[in-house]
């Protein structure tokens, strides 16, 4: 018969949905660059001596076999409820923010805010989230936000060592801080030399510290007023900080209140899911004069071009892109996108709602201590807000499981007791499980009274800004939310040419998976058979990566790029000290590198030797061969970028590993630019010791507005036994507070690696490689590219120089704030280069979007010629002017070009335009006049007149 | 201690989540109203005659409680693989569709595209469902969209009858057309005086009939060359309706090549759930000369006041709601929100795909076929596309058993045959899974041939437009989704005044279950057993639903309000039937109902009786009485609104029931009013007999841009019996497809009752009379408020004047397209009477928002006032030019009022603003230049230059 199949695989996810362009487009695309196939092209690309020979194993999922397997995972995991607190507690993510956040592409897909005119939506989010921290710790500077607790805890630590009069040089924890707590306080405080002092607040000296942290309530439930011990400690020049609990503090006495310089927390239990670990948004706040020291962002408020109010990251300088070196600090990516989620959450309940919700949990945790205690037990504290101990003496083994019988998790204490904390899921049903966990069948009445010291409560009012008073209502939340979301440009409008950072494609089916209740509700601590299916999906995931990378070992913990970072060179240390080699301390660094690599260096107590570049922008092999052997046994690690930063396959991979390893030393090779190398390239087998993985770049990890991200750290056999260890443990050696850093996110990596299949992996590492070189090839005659490889080409971006134009006053900010009136992000500006723009198209990118790109680049050129023709005065050209608003258009226009010029450019949507809702923003004046939480609002949503 | 309880429960969903206004705000809205409580009002505005006396029963459930609850529901469903067929099929729905529009509030709250300029979007995408219906069927001209293939077979009947050169009183069914589709055309016919005869397709007499219909594969699985009999039927004058298959028409001769006039069928299997039996988006397409019969809306292109295309309906005064008692259809809520779903996943996946997975499906069958016909199996027909029939003698029970077991459902055929129909999802384990059934071990390899004669073979093209071309890669789909939906001012950006329409809340709670696969992947033919959550939810809906209304029994079946009045009428005339009372065929309809109220009385072969308004709007009693009087023992019924269309509870209810009860007559209260009367008024106890309930006004299904909607019918007891029945049977009685009609968002309206609770839905609408009363209150003195009752109070919603400006030349339109510069979409425009506008602020909406709509009214009357003056002619005034786009910004400005008034009006946001994609749209042009396929487009996404 007359049967002519198609010959097509609509549920190919790698070729037909992941892959942005299509075979014929590709045809087109090689044609443009000059090779002659796509394999061609990369063996042109990328040196064959570093090729791997063997091709990726596992086959490709369709969408549909992918959410089906999720479902098979998730039901291999038992969501008891979990009333272990411990820094994670049950909450209720209101439906509402779950749909138009969390599950929102306009949110997550978002970038971090650098670019600020088009991102007041999220802007505006995170100054409610700094607002709301503000408010309730009471003290008047929040950053937003940090990636857990812990880590919040320990990033305090080192800025009160930065900042406190007192140059002892050790630091007190109290011991009822919570224990993963205190393993990442010490793991930090390790290489920095900072003696780690755990007892009991009353034995706390304070000549002999230059800081103390408390935990408030405490990790077992205590609640203690900490205004005398902070007088001690600011008496002797000593700083303290307190780690808290936002929900606790809508009832009890603010760490403000009593003096603390410093609160750190979790801002999870404010409506994020506990996702086995995270992610959640950790919270910073200070004293104003220590404001300068706060690591992680600060969004401020300033004006833009018409004064009008305009929000955006403030105090930059104390970043660790800037600081390089110096830095004392290397938060870089944070949790963003779960910081809205936290702020809308107390938007959506405002400070009656929140107090109502801590109430119940309170009076609920009473009268459970009250039942227990009529029942005899002993219980612990007399005060307390939601958390007690019970002691069990000998009986703890058989309460555990009886509590599982009952469906509950409780805390595991000691050998004798057990925790149990409540949450605002706990209801009445909950409550009497727990008591019948202890052979009680009712529940005491409430009796009105409270567990919580009369000069503990609180009395200051909090949350009183009106935009927490106005959307309680489901109807004004989705408009306030949807209003948020569409001031800002995100991946679901426009590409993202960010050099870099991958913007690619986070499709909706590796999406999906994360809110469901089997992988949103475990607690990171619950025992392990409850959590089968996390412990599948890492293994998987883990092996996967191990056979991408050519890597033995994983560590899932590090839950940021950065954190990766350290994470890996504290293994390294670990390693050089396991054989003796404690003097190893110095990491070479290429002068191209990522910011964070040298902070994180520095953070790791690494001496960071910097290595010169060639003019070609290759590492200079003479220079980093005479600084690793002037650095000799004392060489620890170099870390090295490949494909470098700047965009190039270099052919001296093989050899500075050798040379490294000549002088003992580790190769960490960063994996920020592992988008080039999946497939073609294993880190592990071309003589890298360690990297991490941005699992937000090149596993499909969304942005989420600044995060989450996850950096899981590969490494040689040789270096598996020094890995980060469990948190819970206490001791040295945890990055993180959870065991999996942020667990949940770790499935959409997962989700990514099985419906891509190892063939499409590779496939897309091909194509981004493409993309690349042809918007190389189409704008080489419009602006220079910086470097190419020794064939010519690029490799998964390339660098514009812009520099020739800042002879006629045209600033790479000039071409970067055009490019929204084009309705695009403006590609990585000045990195790693001054005065140039990095372009990463990645694989996802259909080609029509990145055609609408090139002429949007096209017409900025052509801009710039008039300038360098003088046909306009920089000041007076679009470019200037740029972006132009609605404002703009409504006002009465005195410029040298029209309306139409002005708002139109090459690229822009006519009808789809995306208007930013403020012209350039005014960084200078922010920072002058700092202000970073909510400024009076004018009358209800801007409406006129 | 000093404890202050905050008294606030931040779970109460019906007064913290639902009802906008707070209790502060309620108090400043009574104090403009001028009553003194609530409660007062309430009682100065429902008559106590027909008040209720006891309250609603049933408690609330918290958000987290609802979803526990469905989860629990959801379990008690076994959604098993469904090989059933007859027209409900396995599909891939592809995720990210299902996030960016099921889920999408942008997408699902939007109200029908009446107002064009701001549904653009939805409109777009219409358009491409017609599209692809009339390429696929081979048809120039197709509708977006109908309620379920069998009522479009249907109304395909009833267009021919009117069409039809042919005068004869009979219309041929082909018997292998689905049972289901029988059913609902022996009802549709036989109050129309239609004889229906069903017979093999070589038993058709043409010159007996005015018309036919063949489904196109047959039910059983059939393919037959209908050419022959189309031209048989041709030559006697009669037409031919081919019910098909859009997934085999990749593959098949399209119906258009055979000379069809007229195609219908659903356009489910195109990515949309069977959800236990929808909603779905039906189609039809036919040859152009019957356009102007064809029911339904249709999208047409024209041009706005730029004369920039725009689309917009076309041909709407063939609708119902402008032709009344001449009406031949009343289809007026469709599945718009399927039919973009469906036309996104032909613009997803593209012909290419289409035809690739429907060779997938046919290769899976044929392979199916050999192997049982391997075996021994008797297996029909020999030339099939998807489907096949095997006989299995006394074994059927045997076989289904053995399929159940399996994991399948088949279909029973008779006592001796079961069907068989492979889909989207059957993969190779399936495929076995089945072969299992029979004993078979293995499936036998594709040997290139297929199971399709070569003269059925498609030899057309389809799908050409670039639309189906360039949105394959996710990245470029999701922009397009999210593009076409920014276009759109939707319910999640503003309030949406329309009378009579209720668009109130729909809460993401309420959304989230319907998307789980136990509710969405059923069958509605499945056993029983399967559904016994379904059954769960529905039962427990229907007893609330009593419970409300004061009714004894509740069909689920209709899937719109107005099929809900066909279906209600229709159980009328049954009733009159079964006591002897054939003669009883009049139905009073006063003046001012809805136009889907005659056309459902006309449809159901009533003879219809208009009843005259007072000048107060309500009904005239005399008239009422002398008309009942006069219809003696022909009255079937009347059909009321109440309170009534001129949002006024009348004190005339009770009167009206017992002069129609006096006259043997049956009283249809239509629920479109009901938001004014949950747990205030039954009506089943003051009088009424049936009612149907727009569950997507008072019950919180979202509009959907157009539908679905569902219009569940009420009844005493004595109406019961003659309730709709099982459609499966083939019988005249169904009114849908299904028998519970979109079965799966019932489950919205019973999350909104276990929300709400009693209390908080009676809470809900004494609010939404408050609202109304409020809004009242502020614009009376700006516009004269044409309606109230007795004591000065309006329902729950009221009704503007605007009439006075016609003097002036200030048309109601100018004002509705003036309020889209606000960003509001327009109250309901000329209706009930001409030249006024009718607002129902519902009690979801914020009193912020309703204020900012306050002010926007009174801004324009500010505008109307100038007009008066002469300060502008009316042809210059902001009014008529409105809505104002940002071409008119960025064009040169000839107007006597600044850009600033004429782009923001008070009330416009001013950062978030909404900006129309199109100024005023022609509509006369439109309809003179009749264009309903997708135009040619300009290049890639209006690109600029």
């Amino acid at each position: 018969m007359a049967w002519q199949p198609v010959g097509y695989d609509p549920d190919d996810f790698a070729n037909r949905r992941h892959i942005g362009p299509s075979p014929e487009e590709m045809a087109e695309m090689l044609e443009v660059v000059g090779a002659p196939s796509l394999d061609a092209l990369i063996d042109e690309t990328v040196p064959a001596s570093i090729r791997q020979k063997d091709s990726l194993s596992w086959p490709a999922l369709t969408e549909r076999e992918l959410l089906a397997r999720m479902r098979a995972v998730a039901a291999r995991n038992r969501p008891l409820i979990s009333l272990i607190g411990q820094g994670y507690y049950g909450t209720v993510t209101p439906p509402a923010i779950q749909r138009n956040i969390l599950e929102n592409p306009a949110w997550y897909t978002a970038y971090t805010p650098y670019q600020p005119e088009i991102a007041q939506g999220r802007l505006e989010a995170l100054l409610n989230f700094q607002t709301m921290v503000s408010d309730l710790t009471g003290l008047p500077v929040a950053n937003a936000s940090l990636l857990d607790e812990a880590t919040a805890a320990a990033e305090a630590m080192t800025m009160a060592q930065r900042s406190a009069k007192s140059k002892a040089k050790a630091f007190f924890v109290a011991e009822d801080c919570h224990p993963q707590t205190i393993a990442v306080i010490r793991t930090r405080a390790e290489p920095l030399g900072i003696h780690v002092l755990v007892g009991p607040p009353d034995s706390l000296v304070p000549s002999e510290v230059f800081g103390a942290i408390f935990q408030y309530p405490g990790t077992f439930g205590h609640l203690r007023d900490l205004t005398g011990d902070i007088d001690r400690l600011h008496a002797a020049g000593a700083l303290a900080i307190v780690a808290t609990d936002l929900l606790a503090l809508t009832l009890l006495k603010e760490p403000g209140a009593m003096g603390a310089d410093i609160a750190v927390g979790s801002a999870q239990r404010f409506g994020v899911p506990m996702g086995y670990g995270g992610p959640h948004a950790a919270f910073m706040s200070c004293r104003d004069s220590l404001k300068r020291a706060m690591p992680g962002r600060i969004v401020g408020v300033s004006v833009d071009a018409r004064g009008n109010r305009a929000y955006r990251l403030a105090l930059q300088t104390r970043e660790q892109h800037i600081r390089r070196e110096k830095a004392t600090s290397n938060v870089c990516t944070a949790q963003a996108l779960l910081a809205v989620m936290a702020s809308m959450y107390a938007v959506f309940h405002g400070p009656k709602g929140l107090r109502a919700i801590a109430e119940r949990v309170h009076i609920h945790t009473q009268r459970l201590a009250r039942a227990l205690q009529a029942a005899g037990a002993r219980v612990s504290p007399s005060h307390f807000f939601d958390t007690i101990t019970v002691e069990v003496g000998v009986g703890q083994a058989g309460i555990l499981a009886a509590a599982r019988a009952e469906g509950l998790n409780l805390r595991r204490i000691g050998t004798d007791r057990v925790g149990i904390s409540l949450d605002e899921t706990t209801d009445e049903q909950v409550l009497l499980r727990v008591l019948r966990t202890f052979g009680i069948d009712a529940a005491p009445p409430h009796r009105g009274n409270v567990a919580i010291p009369e000069d503990l409560l609180r009395t200051s009012s909090y949350l009183t800004h009106p935009v927490f008073h106005m959307n309680r209502a489901e109807a004004e939340m989705m408009r306030y939310m949807r209003r948020l979301s569409d001031r800002d440009l995100a991946l679901d409008r426009a590409m993202i040419p960010l050099g870099s950072c991958t913007m690619k494609l986070n499709a909706a089916a590796e999406m999906i998976p994360l809110t469901w209740p089997e992988f949103a509700n475990l607690h990171p601590f619950c025992p392990e058979d409850q959590a089968a299916g996390y412990r599948e999906a890492i293994e998987d995931l883990s092996a996967k990566l191990c056979e991408i990378t050519g890597y033995d070992a994983f560590s899932m913990q590090p839950n940021s790029g950065a954190q990766g970072e350290y994470a890996g060179l504290l293994t390294i240390l670990r390693y050089h000290r396991a054989r003796g080699d404690d003097q190893r301390r110095i990491c070479l660094i290429p002068v191209s590198a990522h910011g964070t690599n040298p902070a994180s260096a520095q953070m790791a107590g690494m001496e960071v030797v910097v290595v010169r570049s060639t003019s070609q922008g290759d590492v200079d092999l003479e220079d980093f061969r005479a600084k690793a052997a002037a650095a000799g046994d004392r060489l620890a690690a170099c870390m090295i970028t490949y494909p470098s930063t700047h965009g190039v396959f270099e052919d001296t991979l093989r050899e500075v590993c050798d040379i490294t390893h000549a002088h003992g030393g580790q190769v960490y090779l960063d994996g920020a630019n592992m988008n080039a190398l999946v497939g073609l390239v294993k880190p592990g087998l071309v003589g890298a010791d360690v990297s991490h993985l941005n699992l937000h770049k090149t596993f499909a990890i969304p942005h989420g507005g600044g995060g989450p991200g996850m950096g899981p750290i590969g490494v040689k056999a040789h270096l598996a036994p020094y890995l980060p260890t469990d948190p819970r443990s206490g001791q040295a050696g945890a990055v993180s507070a959870a065991p999996f850093g942020s667990a949940s996110i770790l499935l959409i990596s997962w989700a990514y690696c099985l419906l891509m299949g190892g063939a499409g992996l590779t496939q897309a590492t091909k194509v981004a490689i493409l993309s690349a070189n042809y918007v190389a090839a189409r704008l080489k005659d419009a602006y220079p590219i910086l470097f190419a490889g020794n064939r010519g080409r690029v490799a998964h971006e390339c660098i514009l120089d812009t520099r020739p134009f800042a002879a006629h006053g045209i600033t790479v900010e000039d071409i970067a704030k055009r490019l929204i009136d084009n309705g695009f992000h403006a590609p990585t500006m000045s990195w790693p280069v001054a005065g140039t723009l990095m372009v990463e198209p990645t694989e996802s990118e259909p080609k029509a979007e990145i055609d609408r790109f090139i002429a949007a680049m096209l017409g900025i050129r052509e801009e710039i010629a008039a300038v360098e023709r003088g046909d306009w005065r920089v000041e007076e050209s679009p470019l200037r002017r740029a972006p132009h608003t609605v404002q703009d258009l409504v006002a009465d226009w005195d410029r040298p070009y029209s309306r139409e010029q002005g708002c139109f450019p090459p690229g822009a949507f006519r009808v789809d335009k995306y208007w930013p809702p403020v012209g350039r923003v005014d960084n200078a004046y922010g920072d002058r006049n700092l202000v970073c939480i909510c400024p009076p609002v004018e009358d209800y949503a801007q409406a006129a007149e």
